[in-house]
């Protein structure tokens, strides 16, 4: 199929939005392990989590039916954005003078530009129906942090962001943002919380981290009965809201009778690469597709690739229940890359099954050659994509060159999660040869490790 | 027509891309006037411009043909983001509480997020074609150069950038998104020319202007022949190639049976005004119709309601031809509002004379009431859109509420010529309470145009 012969960019008409999310645990021989209560290891049931989230959240984060409706004004809110084109990338094909054809899913369409308003105006709108007058959240880069203050204004909800107190003085345009939407953002460690107080009084100069962010968010959430508490990854219920990105993209590749070899998507907490990926995963499962499905991180924290499969915490400082999860161990600093969203040291229990059942694989990837990437990207298809993003553009780029070496026509689809607009003072350090490629040494893996054998977190067996 | 029965965003099919650009001037009825040499007050011919422009675009400065065909690589780069979408502004009209129907025409999709490309890729087609192996230009905000780097690295233009200096210092992210596009960017003034070293040695701290970074760019291209320069509005051609937003959004607005009653454009040079704009004073012209036409201008740099329509000067310091426009003086230096784009003494030749005709309206709006409509706008529509294109929004708004207050049920056009997402710095600053709304005194005005009188550059009567 030539460029003759059709669109660059395939749109799905509106009435096609997807009428239902897609829950992959119905489908997944092995379900999700539970998460465990740190002190006893017993199961953590629903009503544990009901101080931190609406109602229906928590249900829809122990479903087990297989599509579950996306509500009516959801759905008119998505179309201010959604369907979000896919694209067939002509010009990188032609640059890297391959045989593959590569399509891209293109989420930087969306108010804060990239794919996390899916889940935003979900969460939101559950939170809204249930009388939650207020929400609280962390943020790192502020992508999370900008894409719930659109949704929240949508539905008069109050958004307290806290963002990473180092983040907060670099990104100042991501607090803007916020700002436009309504949102308070407070740089954490902040003087509105117990916690902030306390470590701030501790150590003055603390430059915070994504763990305090989320303790103080927690904090203020459990304290007042009319204040939730939301999460923009990780979460069975987040990943669900992003399979509409999955969904559309299948319509849209039938619409020019095309299907995928290779389905790739970057992997931070495993939101985006669930959304791109979990209906074609159903494919594979129930259809025995020959498919493969790659999670793509980088090589400075490569939990998938180099981690083990094992319950640990959720977040840094053990607030969290344990999860069942490929980690680095959740004392594990990822060092300073630029693709800010990347940088968790554990993967979702759902995701994490798929790995362990060989149903997905995964690959990472050095920072300096996910720019290169990027740059190739933004040369050719004229889109400069998110840090993040540039990480799927890369195993984009292994498979079309392999695929060349080998002569094969084969079909690979991409998510571009979003676009680079705000980080392109990530980009000027690139051009300026001021960014290092980064690596971590078995060592320290090993080390962060150990930790959870000490603490007596449960290793988990390949299952059949 | 509501909610339910169309869509939110109307996007036209690829293959129905415009075929060809439409030339306005073939039916004017008083035709553009002709520019003029500064000493002799002669017509300047197509043989003064060839030092600095390949043929076929000084052909295109000239023709009295109606359509232009648009050459067949330019139709396959326009692909890359166009037909961009025209979008229904349901959330803004709800807001309002309007019974207007407001349709938008979203040019931020392209790559470097405005409808500079719309021209950049077709200037750096027809270099290409003519040889030309370079091209130098100005930018002041930085949308123009970014754009133009864009286009010449597809063809294997080299360009070299003249970038206010002060910009460049105060707008880092602009000289990124050139430097991946591959341009050198060089504050100006420069090392590089004689004018930079010469206005550099007399005054080490010139934080440079639009017309001294002119004059670097002019003398570069004419002191090598295989050099060509390039500009981003104002001219014929210019205006030309950005008539494909028009043309898209009258087949874009025919495929859900509506017509505007009022266009409007935000305007600085005239492109973007231009570009939305003369498909639809063909309309008028030709077919009779009634309809409003209204270009928008900052009450700052207010040359369409305030200026005088007479032969200027096009740049600053009095390097080219005599231009017939609405001019403030080419002396007149204006505030330093956000909407950089919008800064700039005159209109071009055939704007000026629609004007003159009674073709088009103009309005002015004061800075704190245009970021007013981007916030609403942001908070609704879900886009931020670019300081320039927040004046189109106020101007929509101005109508939808008299259309309300009236109770009528019109229909308006605008182009969201640009996202804002490089621009947040301006919206912090809006945030903060800390900008000013500016005026410009009746005085300043008047001396400034004293100075034309002076000169002897002569007044343009009302014709019939």
């Amino acid at each position: 199929m030539n460029r003759k012969t059709h669109s660059k960019k395939i749109y799905l008409p509106e009435e096609r939005l997807p009428k239902a999310w897609y829950n992959i645990v119905a489908d997944m021989p092995n379900k999700p392990l539970p998460p465990l209560h740190p002190a006893t290891k017993k199961p953590v049931g629903p009503d544990d989590l009901a101080p931190l989230f609406p109602e229906a959240l928590i249900m829809q984060e122990v479903t087990q039916e297989r599509y579950v409706e996306i509500p009516a004004p959801v759905r008119e809110i998505y179309k201010i954005w959604r369907p979000s084109p896919l694209i067939r990338a002509y010009e990188l094909e032609k640059a890297l003078d391959t045989p593959a054809k590569i399509y891209y899913k293109y989420e930087g369409v969306s108010p804060s530009g990239s794919h996390k308003p899916n889940t935003a105006v979900a969460q939101a709108f559950y939170n809204a129906e249930e009388g939650v007058k207020k929400i609280t959240t962390e943020t790192g880069a502020g992508q999370w942090g900008s894409a719930l203050s659109y949704a929240t204004q949508l539905f008069g909800i109050e958004l307290q962001v806290f963002m990473v107190k180092v983040s907060y003085n670099q990104k100042p345009y991501r607090k803007t943002m916020m700002n436009i939407w309504k949102a308070s953002v407070t740089p954490s460690p902040s003087g509105i919380t117990d916690t902030g107080r306390k470590i701030s009084a501790e150590d003055p100069g603390n430059p915070g981290s994504l763990g305090i962010a989320i303790s103080e968010a927690v904090e203020m959430a459990v304290n007042d009965p009319s204040t939730k508490y939301s999460l923009g990854s990780v979460l069975n219920h987040v990943l669900l809201h992003q399979t509409v990105i999955g969904l559309e993209a299948k319509a849209q590749m039938e619409q020019v009778d095309a299907y995928p070899d290779v389905v790739i998507g970057c992997f931070g907490g495993g939101s985006n690469f669930a959304g791109i990926s979990f209906p074609f995963v159903r494919d594979k499962i129930v259809g025995g597709k020959d498919i493969r499905i790659i999670a793509v991180e980088p090589d400075s924290c490569p939990k998938l690739t180099r981690g083990q499969f094992r319950y640990d915490f959720g977040d840094t400082i053990g607030m969290t229940p344990l999860i069942p999860m490929y980690t680095l161990g959740h004392g594990f600093m990822p060092p300073a890359i630029h693709a800010g969203g990347l940088r968790y040291h554990g993967a979702g229990a759902i995701v994490s099954q798929l790995l362990n059942d060989g149903f997905i694989e995964a690959s990472a990837v050095p920072q300096l050659e996910s720019f290169e990437a990027g740059m190739l990207f933004a040369r050719t298809e004229g889109i400069i994509p998110a840090p993040e993003s540039t990480h799927a553009v890369t195993q984009t780029i292994r498979e079309a060159l392999k695929a060349k070496a080998e002569g094969k026509e084969i079909t690979i689809l991409f998510n571009l999660s979003g676009h680079g607009h705000i980080d392109l003072g990530a980009y000027e350090q690139y051009l300026s040869n001021a960014i290092d490629n980064y690596s971590v040494t078995d060592e320290e893996i090993a080390e962060n490790l150990k930790v959870l054998d000490q603490m007596g977190f449960p290793k988990i067996e390949k299952q059949k």
